[in-house]
């Protein structure tokens, strides 16, 4: 199995769901680890919650619509569904088990959430997700934290040149306030940011009737984007939204002391459609791949919908789209390090366990030679080996040598 | 969080699913690499299927009535299934995904399967179970080395005193053949078989009315438990099954042979309540815990129901099952090698980046010495540490110990 494999949707399958085949399956867990490892060494510490959740619950995280979901009934005529996100369930976690551990409370998972396709729409149903949350801590020095580690976190994963984009739903919404939009004109244009359709924004915004550089800014907010230098624009027009510009200059500080300097810009188009964020909304892009890897941000009213009222910053990496955007990174193909035993089933069984023991790969073929370097070329094993007179002969099938040796728990720990 | 956690199922969550917090979920990660670690050193390679699959093909592997399972419609009225075990859909995958691949194909899966809990009983409605398939295989030698991987395995966790029990539906099916016992009577042996009904099978085996010997082994069969000589007397009463006797006899000194002696015995009794074992049933045991942590055996038919018919042989373990086997055998909570640092959001981030970057766990807390005393004693991580004066403190919380030094990242090497 040297060849790449891309694992598509095949027939006998529900839509938007696919099998893992062991190549891509080793370099997910390879991705799973390094941002997991990132976390523990901030002390993040894994959790895990059910795939099922009952509805109920679910949906009081949100306003308005309930998110798109499976939903099934049990016994008891009670809905369940399968966990739409992980977000939602580990603030559920935090404010009930956690709920009288002291602030900060941090935490992360790995994990799938699911969601059905849109009819007609090659979306994926289950999506694999790690990410962190970090509970109890409300200024911008938790929020950097949080945009260090995600950068860290995708480094570590050999990702390079990954663009994180900052928004502040706090700088939107203290500028609306400044302008005294409020009410139903201020719902159509947080419907139009959630939606990202920037149209019906400035369509939104003209109907306000707001004059000169206040409308004119307000107009251009969600296509603002670049350094700190266009916050000062917005202070200059709207001298109310100053302190949550404030806060945001000061997150940008943060992240850049912690050395995830090039990665980061301000970009007020980045708004999510959760209704649950409340400050600083993020996104981490990469080439090759249309949809942000990575999404996060900080939600301080969700918490308190589980009884236990915290202010709250976390993300999301999207494993299969962070894999996609490795695709280019990962080096084409080499063997996997271990040696196929012919015989290792009866004969050869001490000498397997001896090479075992020594951390060493032995998988057992049977069919002699023949049957050993088939299994080495069809599942892409480096060497083949096989009892040869009074000792064993190796095949290095990458570099096409045979190795001959006396005792082969002797001649394999030579072997690169 | 030094004491002991045990997640129970709190409110506002369906029946039969909990969260499960920091100490538990490191320690069933620590099981599951430690599983995954033996399993890749005889060459088995993970990989995942979705946890929603089609219910017809689900089904399509069983006779009978369907499993239990979490069903719901799709949009286009198909019914789909949270995987009720991991054997199926992972033969699935080696029949159609893997079909092409040479034998013997050797994988491994660690994922969650979903079964409705029965009424009234507390059963769990999400198991985490990690396990293998070795398909291509018929002999012996394959059973060997599956059962010898399972016993490995769970030593590799720290499990000690593991018991492996191992039946044969070949030789039960061997001793119905020759004494001629065919059709309904039969079917109604297996069927009092599969619900582990000995008197149902007694009084079936009555009413067949076989005389002398042979009656009372066929009677004594399913209680017959011990080592390799209780094959002699089926042997010596049914000649026509001694073929299959052979074959487990082989069975056993090829698992000896890998130093799994002492943990294997043959129990008739052993015999699972799936429809698709046709040669060896095996089952683990551990202390303190009622049922066994791992379950498999040998399905031949299984592969050729999604058209690719091949033999296999695999287990699953429960993991849950397994962290329970182990809770005597886990050190009382230690704490855990981290150091708290006060200040590490904003005024310490070099020094924390530099700590980090020796490999050792920095957790930022606020609110100077007390808030990372507080935090460490909550959280049970080892050290706490704040700037004091030109250098830094450390408290040992474990030892009572305070440390003083001048650079942090010289200091914190030197700890414990």
């Amino acid at each position: 199995m040297t060849e790449r494999e891309r694992s598509s949707q095949p027939a006998g399958l529900p839509g938007g769901v696919r099998d893992v085949l062991p190549v891509e399956a080793a370099e997910l867990r390879q991705l799973e680890e390094a941002l997991g490892e990132c976390y523990g060494r901030r002390g993040y510490r894994e959790v895990m919650t059910p795939v099922l959740e009952l509805a109920e619950v679910m949906d009081r995280a949100q306003e308005g619509e309930p998110t798109p979901a499976f939903r099934m009934f049990d016994d008891h005529g009670r809905v369940l569904v399968l966990r739409p996100d992980l977000t939602i369930p580990v603030s559920r976690l935090i404010a009930t088990r956690m709920g009288e551990r002291e602030s900060p409370v941090r935490v992360s998972y790995v994990a799938r959430a699911f969601r059905p396709p849109p009819p007609g729409r090659p979306r994926a149903a289950e999506q694999r997700q790690s990410g962190v949350e970090l509970v109890g801590l409300g200024g911008p020095d938790a929020d950097a934290e949080v945009i260090s580690l995600l950068a860290e976190a995708l480094r570590a994963t050999g990702l390079r040149g990954a663009r994180i984009a900052i928004g502040d739903v706090a700088v939107t919404e203290a500028v609306l306030a400044a302008l005294d939009v409020a009410g139903a004109p201020a719902a159509r244009l947080r419907s139009a940011i959630g939606m990202r359709n920037f149209v019906a924004w400035r369509r939104g915004v003209t109907a306000l009737g707001i004059a000169g550089e206040e409308g004119s800014l307000l107009a251009d907010l969600p296509s603002m984007r670049g350094e700190e230098e266009l916050l000062s624009r917005i202070r200059e027009v709207v001298p109310g939204a100053a302190d949550a510009c404030d806060r945001l200059v000061r997150l940008l500080e943060l992240v850049r002391a912690q050395g995830a300097a090039d990665a980061v810009t301000i970009d007020f188009g980045v708004l999510r459609d959760w209704p649950y964020y409340s400050g600083v909304v993020f996104e981490a892009y990469a080439d090759g791949v249309g949809e942000p890897v990575a999404m996060g941000g900080r939600y301080d009213d969700l918490a308190g919908r589980f009884g236990r009222p915290r202010p709250a910053v976390g993300f999301a990496v999207g494993l299969e789209l962070l894999h996609r955007a490795l695709a280019d990174v990962r080096g084409a193909g080499a063997r996997l390090r271990g040696v196929v035993l012919a015989g290792a089933l009866d004969t050869e069984i001490e000498t397997a366990a001896a090479i075992r023991a020594s951390g060493w790969r032995v998988i057992a073929a049977t069919g002699g030679q023949a049957g050993a370097e088939r299994l080495a070329d069809e599942d892409g094993w480096r060497y083949a080996a096989w009892r040869d007179g009074s000792g064993y002969s190796v095949s290095d099938r990458e570099q096409g040598e045979l190795i001959r040796g006396g005792r082969l728990e002797e001649v394999v720990p030579s072997l690169g």
